[in-house]
């Protein structure tokens, strides 16, 4: 079970590290962090550095493809070395996934076309006019296409897709193994229930206006 | 808001990202990852890298300390510069916080003697034994320690330390960003909620029994 996980400048990390969490405990998993220079790529606020250990070209069969999100999803918009990387392993992947705006990314290479798929709330206009078709939910299954929604999202995504891959037991003990018991302190995680004023200021802050 | 986030080899990674991701947020946040030794550690499983930015003598003052977890807490239950550091930079912090068995640190580090703290569910006789009081919540605050339970749990603690810091609304505005409206797909993220085979069989595997 081989999971690619794309990392570029000024990713949200935990896009990637929340479905990193659980897809590694999958049984002979081998994760790598792979992206178009090996190295150290900082994350969207500069704050961590996270190490990309193969380039594209090295990783040509990935059984799971993840693409986060994050600011630096906006540097992957348009014909270039990730769009024809992610085309050329979406050929042969098991599961084509994204967190976040990194939906966008995949609907840019042209994989989302008419397809129901999930993406941060505050790009779904955005998603739609790449051809995609907005789930609006959390967690979107469509043939072989994952998306989730917004950051924190990535780690229902994986434990669903764990379960896909391996069964509900295996996905239950991931989930025990990381204590996923979520006791938020506040009810403000989606636009539906956070408090109007909020959401609106976020929206007028967004830019993907 | 100075805020030190210790990084060490075999780290589990979500300990520390899951907080990163909502205490960066927080008004005029200056974030440093710091160890042992400046350059790149391993989280648990090998497969991903990350960056150590500042050696432990060059952060002296951090308003914030959080201490991960993982199977690299047992390389440092003893004397040594990471205790030291501790016991130096809680002497000014104004939140000293841990992610899973991250609060066995600060205990062997004769930080939480008799305090009431969080812990993974698998340390909490582990936690017990270095003379602090296992809780058995989520998210644990007594006075300045805020301790958290496993893994995931980490974000938990962030929001509602965020809230103490800079206001609910600040707090509920960093969730509506992550989108943390958490729907797991399974209830197994509890020992008194994952099927009982499971939790025994995770019980006799522990590192802790």
């Amino acid at each position: 079970m081989r999971i690619a996980i794309l990392l570029f400048e000024r990713v949200t990390v935990l896009d990637a590290i929340g479905p990193y969490e659980v897809l590694r405990q999958l049984p002979d998993a081998q994760v790598v962090f792979v992206g178009e220079r090996v190295g150290t790529v900082r994350d969207e606020s500069g704050g961590l550095g996270l190490t990309v250990d193969a380039p594209l070209a090295e990783v040509t069969n990935p059984d799971v493809v993840l693409v986060p999100g994050g600011p630096g999803q906006s540097d992957h918009m348009t014909e270039g070395p990730v769009h024809a990387w992610l085309r050329a392993v979406d050929r042969t992947s098991t599961w084509t996934t994204s967190v976040c705006t990194g939906s966008l990314i995949l609907a840019a290479a042209g994989l989302l076309r008419g397809r129901r798929a999930a993406t941060y709330w505050l790009a779904v206009d955005a998603l739609a006019a790449l051809g995609a078709v907005p789930s609006r939910e959390r967690v979107t299954f469509d043939g072989k296409y994952v998306t989730a929604a917004g950051v924190s999202s990535g780690l229902d995504m994986a434990l669903a897709l764990a379960g896909r891959i391996a069964g509900d037991r295996r996905a239950q003990g991931i989930q025990l193994g990381i204590e996923y018991d979520p006791q938020p302190p506040y009810d403000a995680g989606s636009p539906a229930t956070a408090p109007t004023d909020l959401v609106h200021a976020q929206r007028a802050g967004s830019r993907f206006r």
